[in-house]
């Protein structure tokens, strides 16, 4: 039973579900679904999926992560981001516009969600972390900057397009002399008024006297009425015919049931996307879900997320839709609104079912253009710079790493700049344990604490060379300190021992050992004696089941000041004789 | 001066050259060029090239390699692995035999050896590192078995390939039909002779009186006589026109200066075979170098080693060669028979040259089944699975890397496997750092010093947690510690502070400083004072550089015994209430 509920969250909030939660859960599902209806139809756009693909994907996939997801307020469904790697994956194996490229984009559902639930069940949610805040922070933006690029074309109602920011800035300027005047103004209105109802909506409602609650209302329903407005005006003045981009027809239906395609071609072309696609929709989605979960003092199960957002995706896959995942403003409005439990997201999946069966033929006369302000607006409020400039001033591995994934995202496309930021940070992170800091310590007099002797006073025994690692000592470092400790006591006769104060070793690999084991022969040929000291329990179990504890020509001592008491001269006889290792 | 030394090393040990050095190096050569010459034979063939092209490969790389590198004894030239690396890559776009083929060998030596050059210019030898130890180990024990299976059809006089053990089994196993009783016969014949010379030989001539000098020398001449014998036989009973392979024709001549070709698409699809040659040509020479380096206390430099051998590699390109890098038993003869300088690899490749011009006709009638018996012989000695039983008692780790690597690389070849084995290395490592040991540690009773709970009988206050961090703190395990202090606080109400004992934190990187802000502000929320205690130095510099030191909420502690003074209540007023996290 216990083991049902974990994998099925709704047993545990559903049995408690009352009139009251029912009645807030309501109120956030008819909020969500006016925001969603033209988000949905825009993302689809994005995507390059008919406009009805996005409805679809938003109807399912809420409903199955409503059973099966932890977080209370997350909106499942396209987001922004998604969307553009979905059009970046299946632009590679068929043309927008046909059959192909739909099915493609279900199959790309199919294996993402395959992905997302494999690891959940094998619970290796921890794999997300190995895409660094920085990493994730200059991705995101650059995709805004990117994703705003590609939508230029709707708003100046001209043909272009490109992967990479280059290529969207030629297509656009070679095409720039077929721009559509009505259609560039509709979308130059539509985008200032989004801004403004984003900014200066809201001040101006309470000025007028409306209470918070209805002025936040009517902001979020800005774009509703971005849309009724451009649309009644291009069928009032038979816009279509001069040359205005409209949506036009829709099928008017519940989500169709659909089948993803298995050929092994497509899936083998698509396998990698699906998983890049699947890490960064998990990534994105766990932390809208962990800040939200916070406010309320609620509990999100990573590895239970990935099942939730496994299950949408298989039902997108399945529904006429294509990648989803847990969207930042939908889940921010629907928190906001007062959603309780997922029943709120079920409820917005009626109302936008509902939406693709009554209201999809008054979108007939949908501009692209005003799609495209509702896209540009949202994408640029992701687009954040500040990140280059708080890593530039705390670290520059951290730096090197966001600059590199927003440079390379906006110069080779999405895919290039997430993977290439993945392996840059790693190579730095391996790069900096490569080289460990090891410190040189002396005693500080009246202690019995050993610090840096270059950074405090302290005493020292010229017979007696101390050097603290701080770093494990893997294979990528192994021979490091072999050599180190070697220089530091080349001519340097009065040495008689050597400690290795281990108190930041947090591992000896094989590698390592095979190291140290050689530095002990080369140390006792030369009569000099190794000994450890602070070295952790998990470690000296370890090296307990191997030979090296034998063959040690010294000890292991509990503490430094232990290792000092037994090994140090008399005050007396100490003298400093000899250079001591630099930082 | 100093730089132009460094970056020619002959100009070091040249300037103090003397008649004994020149005797010593003289006598080395002959017995190296004695070994070498069926050698270079065989490994040629190994790489699917004509057998003159292993000689060539031994000339002008000896001697530029003399110039620029460092090691005293390293011996230069076509070696089993990199011959099967080599034959792996050139095989994927060429045909074997043809021009097409020897051609890209040469740009394959060229791009390894510009890569090499690159590498030490920029002083980049410590990427070698990445390579850990049991991966090597684990390659060399499988590629021995890949060569090894390789060379059977020239023992049985049949036509078979596959770059993967199962290939190569099925295909040979395909073509038994085929054998050729003679050549088996010879095969057989010269593999148990080289065997018997190996272990039975040297005994025997001890036992028959002859000084351990003279014995060793007969043992190294042993495939000399192998080639002699076979040779002969071949020649005197026409088993040529019985179906005995036989090397051929073979020009007399010195080595021909070539030219790799620059086809782009030659160089693309050889770039990362050329790289991964490299690396691994490069792991084993500076590794046979270091150690017969030590024994002799000489100093070998590795970012000049990487000069040395990309100049090598360059030579090889233009004068008819293939990758060659320092082999392990070549360099281990030259060094116990007494070579002193790198001029001693001078005087082998002049008597390459001479071979090369006066010997060849000599072995028209040589088998190919006795090329294939030394080739067997020599790389079933680097066969050796001990490293799985050491690694498996040691680390599961390092044995999970080491045998990925060995069936990997006998089940999908030689690139897959060793690329494999690098890259599982480096996530076994992060993924130990993903989950850091943390321990709660108390008071040693009258000691300075805190100890793990669950490991030692210590004092402890129930108002006050202290965690000991044992892992540096970056993005893979940023959120880890953030979830655990909490989960560890909850249900204590009467935690009051916590410490976190930083000694072995070596890093936190940006991902991990939002993480301890996120982790202040929530304890701050929760009334908890939130301390850090024995933070390194380089750690505290870049901490001050944020605001993280202003928004703390508690204080940092020299040591973890100030914070416990600071901190901890009155004895009386301790009473244990609350459970402890686990280990």
């Amino acid at each position: 039973m216990t083991s049902l509920r974990r994998y099925l969250p709704i047993l545990d909030w559903g049995s408690r579900y009352d009139r009251n939660a029912f009645s807030n859960d309501m109120i956030a599902a008819v909020i969500v679904t006016i925001m969603l209806i033209p988000q949905s139809l825009a993302y689809a756009l994005l995507a390059g999926l008919p406009p009805e693909a996005g409805i679809y994907a938003s109807i399912a996939p809420i409903i199955l992560y409503a059973i099966f997801g932890t977080s209370r307020a997350l909106a499942v469904g396209p987001v922004a981001v998604v969307s553009l790697l979905t059009a970046a994956a299946i632009g590679e194996v068929a043309e927008a516009g046909t059959a192909g490229y739909v099915a493609a984009a279900l199959t790309l559902a199919f294996l993402s969600g395959g992905f997302l639930l494999l690891l959940g069940v094998f619970r290796l949610g921890f794999l997300a972390n190995f895409l660094s805040h920085p990493v994730i922070a200059g991705f995101i933006t650059a995709s805004g900057i990117l994703i705003a690029a590609s939508q230029l074309k709707h708003i100046l109602g001209i043909q272009a397009g490109g992967h990479t920011l280059i290529e969207l800035v030629v297509s656009l300027v070679g095409h720039l002399p077929d721009t559509n005047l009505i259609t560039l103004i509709i979308g130059v209105a539509a985008t200032g008024f989004l801004f403004w109802v984003r900014k200066g909506l809201k001040p101006l409602l309470r000025r007028l006297g409306l209470s918070p609650k209805a002025a936040d209302i009517a902001q979020k329903a800005g774009p509703v009425a971005a849309v009724v407005v451009t649309t009644v005006a291009v069928w009032a003045f038979g816009l279509e015919a001069r040359g205005v981009s409209i949506v036009g027809s829709v099928p008017q239906a519940l989500p169709p049931l659909t089948l993803p395609s298995f050929s092994p071609n497509l899936i083998g072309a698509l396998l990698m996307p699906a998983i890049l696609i699947s890490v960064i929709g998990f990534v994105e989605s766990i932390s809208v879900a962990q800040t939200l979960a916070a406010k309320k003092r609620q509990k999100i199960d990573p590895d239970q997320e990935l099942i939730g957002l496994g299950a949408a995706n298989l039902g997108a896959a399945f529904t006429g839709g294509y990648p989803v995942t847990g969207g930042f403003s939908r889940s921010v409005v629907n928190f906001d609104a007062g959603a309780e439990t997922p029943a709120a997201g079920a409820y917005t999946a009626v109302g936008l079912a509902i939406a693709a069966v009554a209201l999809t033929p008054l979108i007939y006369f949908l501009p692209k253009a005003t799609l495209a302000a509702t896209i540009i607006v949202a994408v640029l409020s992701l687009v954040d710079f500040s990140i280059l400039k708080k890593t530039w001033a705390y670290s520059r591995a951290d730096f090197i790493a966001v600059a590199a994934t927003i440079l390379l995202t906006l110069g080779f496309g999405v895919e290039a700049g997430v993977s290439a930021g993945v392996i840059i940070s790693i190579m730095l992170h391996l790069n900096k344990t490569a080289r460990p800091h090891v410190a040189e310590v002396g005693l500080v007099p009246g202690t019995h604490h050993f610090r840096n002797i270059n950074r405090h006073r302290v005493e020292t025994d010229p017979s007696m060379v101390t050097l603290r690692v701080d770093e494990s000592l893997y294979f990528v470092n192994a021979r490091f300190l072999e050599d180190l400790v070697l220089r530091r006591i080349a001519n340097c006769p009065g040495i008689r021992n050597v400690v290795l104060q281990c108190s930041a070793v947090n591992e000896i690999d094989f590698s390592a050992l095979e190291s140290l084991e050689a530095l002990n022969e080369r140390l006792t040929e030369l009569g000099i004696g190794l000994h450890l000291s602070e070295v952790k329990g998990p470690v000296t179990d370890r090296l307990r089941k191997t030979h090296f504890l034998d063959h040690l020509n010294g000890e292991i001592f509990l503490s430094q000041y232990h290792a000092w008491a037994a090994l140090a001269q008399s005050p007396e006889a100490r003298q400093t004789s000899c250079p001591r290792a630099a930082e």
